[in-house]
């Protein structure tokens, strides 16, 4: 499958995060951007409604999935997700999510072998200043499909 | 201000908490229901989209906040939030949230004192079935407005 497809696949597929307006920034082997625009998100005082951000969040390691690991073998899912806002989000705002080939391999096998395998990240959603909004760590899932 | 009026803030104020169509079940003094439609709501497989099982959890704070606290005297901000996906969520969901009048009590003269107060908040959605989805443990805040 293409990056294309990968694109709209994260872009569009649930219909929540389309009305959200998520976009990707930048999708390459074993790494992703995403961007979450504050005009389809705000809340009541007209910051980002956390909802929002969390979403980002969860966004990245399905896109992160994409990138790195074979989807016509494996599924992903969220298992877990902690999130901690450190200050409110009042531009739009942007994670990177990556893994190292090896830590994608080493999954991988584990995968094969007992059908899943989890994988961790940590995450920062960032303003356009660069300022760390929200700290994400959550644990996601590989499962043969 | 009337429990008509804190209903209609839960369901509008934030856009995207609209689109998704979480709806109050029920509120009254220091307890809350709510509603997670599962029709706005599906991802990639047909169950209820990870951000969206959030929000829901993550809004049961804000309802307790109504249901509880002074909003003449208080704002309320979410601090921290754990959320564990257990189970898929094949139906519509719903949470619960409640808090003793003696906690309330405690809390409002904390923040009264101190400027703000956290509270915390260990919560259960649940399918129709009654089957525990997901388990949100959160931190939230009140401050002095």
């Amino acid at each position: 499958m293409t990056t294309a497809e990968d694109i709209a696949l994260i872009e569009t597929t649930v219909p929540i995060i389309e009305k959200m307006g998520l976009k990707v920034v930048e999708l390459r082997r074993n790494y992703a951007k995403l961007k979450l625009p504050i005009d389809q998100n705000t809340n009541h005082i007209g910051v980002i409604y956390a909802g929002s951000l969390f979403s980002l969040g969860e966004v990245a390691g399905g896109a992160l999935f994409l990138a790195a690991f074979d989807k016509t073998v494996f599924l992903p899912i969220v298992k877990q997700v902690d999130i901690r806002f450190r200050r409110m989000a009042m531009t739009d705002v942007t994670v990177e999510v990556a893994m190292t080939q090896a830590d994608v391999e080493r999954i991988s096998a584990i995968a094969e072998k007992e059908g899943k395998a989890d994988f961790e990240l940590a995450l920062e959603i960032k303003d356009r200043s660069g300022e760390v909004c929200c700290i994400v760590n959550g644990t996601w899932q590989i499962r043969k499909g």
